[in-house]
């Protein structure tokens, strides 16, 4: 078997050049950022890219800046040789793989705030991370200026808060929210699970079970918000070792609490298990 | 004696639509963003953009979010039909003057703050001020995709803010910052001219005339800064009525204070003659 070998850039100016000839050739482009350590949620991003567009660019970048000074940076998977050959064979016209200085010159000294969708959730146990993924984000978008942009639906704030970014800013790109890629127990793929014990592997699946009690709650016609979180509460409990950052249901649009069920809403958890945090999300009542 | 009428847009569509023609047939567009109330120094701007640009847009936009609760929004003078007559027959290809709703849609929630460049002088004395104007470029440089921006240096800070917030965002756009225009006595062109009374006309003129001198003794060997800003004191207090907000002498780049002059200075005054808040500044030493 014959594995094609996928072309890296590694510099703005390869990657300029290489788009530049993309574009003057009248393709489509279709970008999916991520910070590598690839697993199957990534790839069906690529995937859902090779379909809507003629070129599929992958970024592998892991942002310092939208991780806090007590986080996972300079621990987190940095897997480049695997993320290449995953991708092998998959569509990909170029992976652009910059080292820290190419994206973030000295001085750099402007950001990007969304401010609603941020706050809540996640912009609370995590100050300032948002405002380094939207900040990297737009820079990303403005390097690659792509069609179209895809996102996978597990990180649902993120999603949100470049949905608003990209509206606010007038930018004038697609972006595409991809569903979240499961385990077959459940467990929603995550670069960070290879953090997991083998124990800690068998309690994080409460999480999507959580998530997946709350739905059908919802579809046989529960609807008060406290009977369905209590239930989801019980569920990670007896899993065991599973401490909860935050458990919420909340309007898909503006992350705050929704006290009924009335329409779509998003079930929404962060959890740390053993000392991995993990996030999972599903939508109800759509 | 003919005159030309100024094509103008009001909506997204149609600036959108006259830009894609413009992009279909090749040409460079430049972009000149204004608040309108135009005068000789936004025309020194539009016609170094007709000089090196094939396709010039002028923006008439007065932006509600880079004026403080206190300051002159409401009475920001707005003079449309002037503007356009100015503006004829200096080569501009479309004027967009979009209302407020047009630009900011509702739940706007995005903004761009630059840490550095934006925090002194007006940063502190106008609290917000350059994340409303950082975000406002922002969204119109993404509406208008321009080739090359033009801004008046008279907004010293602006321009710098600006600048750095297009290197630091990998916007491929051109920023050109054109010279201060002056009235004869040397008072730089302002839209805020208007509102100063004769009295507070011929006191205003002591900002130029302080930075002329700060020019003068640099270029006749002074070095010490404090020298410096004690005449430029001395002849504003001559003038009388003019309460002055900062009068410094900073890097150009860092806009930090600088104890002795080593190289390019930049020489910022910003003072209140009557109710009239007025900035100006000079380059000393190039």
């Amino acid at each position: 078997m014959m594995t094609t070998k996928i072309e890296v850039a590694t510099t703005r100016v390869e990657l300029a050049r290489r788009l530049d000839a993309v574009r003057a050739a009248g393709k489509s482009i279709g970008l999916v950022p991520t910070m590598g350590a690839l697993h199957a949620g990534h790839l069906s991003l690529v995937e859902a890219c090779a379909r809507q567009c003629d070129f599929t660019l992958v970024t592998i970048f892991v942002n310092p800046m939208q991780f806090g000074p007590t986080e996972d940076f300079s621990k987190y998977p940095r897997t480049l040789e695997a993320d290449l050959a995953l991708l092998s064979g998959h569509g990909v016209g170029l992976v652009f793989a910059p080292a820290t200085e190419e994206i973030y010159r000295p001085g750099h000294e402007t950001f990007v705030e969304v401010e609603q969708a941020g706050t809540p959730l996640e912009g609370r146990m995590r100050p300032g991370h948002f405002r380094g993924v939207a900040t990297v984000v737009l820079k990303l978008l403005n390097l690659v200026r792509p069609n179209v942009a895809f996102f996978g639906r597990k990180d649902y704030q993120q999603s949100l808060v470049i949905r608003r970014m990209v509206a606010d800013l007038d930018l004038p790109i697609e972006i595409r929210v991809c569903p979240t890629v499961r385990e077959p127990d459940g467990l929603a793929l995550s670069s960070r699970n290879v953090y997991l014990s083998a124990d800690e592997r068998r309690r994080a699946v409460a999480l999507s079970r959580s998530l997946r009690l709350a739905a059908d709650m919802v579809r046989r016609g529960t609807r008060d918000s406290e009977t369905i979180l209590s239930a989801m509460r019980n569920v990670l409990a007896e899993a065991g070792g599973i401490a909860v950052d935050y458990l919420v249901l909340a309007n898909p649009d503006t992350l705050q609490d929704v006290p009924r069920i009335t329409g779509p809403t998003v079930a929404a958890i962060a959890a740390r298990v053993g000392k991995t945090r993990l996030i999972d999300n599903e939508i109800l009542g759509e």
